[in-house]
């Protein structure tokens, strides 16, 4: 079909998660039919972002500088951590806007079958970061996964020691859930937790 | 959440037909992690082709040469002629690697509704291919939709004074499609057109 080059950028584009190669070639023809704005726009993107992109020395946050732009922004209150699995989950959250302090990623969480060992994670430098003080919690925001609650109940006793307050996100019914389609685990853990009314 | 230049990424990627905002944070994020690899790969498949996309003079297809690789391929029917409405269209044909022949990109459709008159495709262009003599064929592949039959019957008519054999695209039952699933014009369609057995 097309030029060895445009069958390059479709396969470069498929390989983006959420594209396949059907729509990675829409894509390409959308760039082609863009070529004049798009395309370049996607470029320069690319280049702002390319070589440039560092991980934080503090909390392990993927960005352009080091510190990351949270840990750097002094508004930021430095008195809360709250400690994610990947980068992935700290954009999630800090998409919402609602942890006003800083993150701490560790870079997955433990598993036996995948052999990841606390040694593995960035436990070291989450400990390294309470024990120097001026910490109040430690929010821990784990995936409700067993392997994900694994992990959070071994940094809560890690942190046992530490004269902080150890938290962890609410589980229960997400928002607009339907108990009719929400899992058995879920509707345990919401009845379990379940609070007084009003 | 993250720094401008990652902000910029994702709207850039999230404006690709097939990914939303969501998706194209997943994508950034994926393109993050990949930095060494996935990420100069897409750089470099966007600038093979930046610059350099072309309109085929010939047939109107758009490629990295001009004439584009189909018209410029010798071992092409230089007898057939299969007119799309759009570069897309000819990608999807030639994928299915089934026509032999050359194309003809009309860039479009006849619409009332949208104003676009026959002097704002590629027909004068169809039309001097042909008068130039040496084919054979005209094979019209627009979209079964009201306004590419309506360009078809055009073209058909335009055609009709030249010595050649003037086809369409069949329509029917798409491979696999069931009965009960099928618009009333599509079984209408298969019905009148049905062919005699074996």
């Amino acid at each position: 079909m097309a030029s060895q080059e445009i069958e390059l950028l479709a396969s470069a584009l498929a390989r983006l998660p959420g594209l396949g190669p059907r729509s990675a070639r829409r894509a390409v023809l959308w760039l082609v039919k863009k070529r004049e704005s798009a395309l370049p726009a996607l470029m320069e993107a690319l280049e702002g972002v390319q070589d440039r992109l560092v991980e934080c020395d503090v909390c392990g946050n993927v960005d352009t500088q080091n510190p990351c732009g949270i840990c750097a922004d002094p508004r930021r209150d430095a008195k809360g951590i709250c400690v994610v699995e990947d980068v992935a989950d700290l954009w999630a959250l800090d998409r919402a806007r609602l942890f006003t302090g800083r993150y701490h990623v560790l870079g997955g969480k433990l598993s036996a079958l995948d052999g990841v060992r606390p040694e593995d994670l960035n436990i070291a430098s989450l400990l390294a970061r309470v024990e120097e003080g001026g910490i109040d919690e430690v929010v821990l925001a784990m995936n409700a996964t067993l392997e994900g609650q694994t992990t959070s109940h071994y940094i809560a006793e890690r942190l046992e020691a530490f004269p902080v307050r150890i938290t962890q996100l609410a589980h229960g019914l997400p928002v607009g859930g339907e108990l009719d389609y929400l899992d058995e685990g879920t509707l345990a853990q919401a009845l379990r937790a379940r609070r007084p009314v009003g």
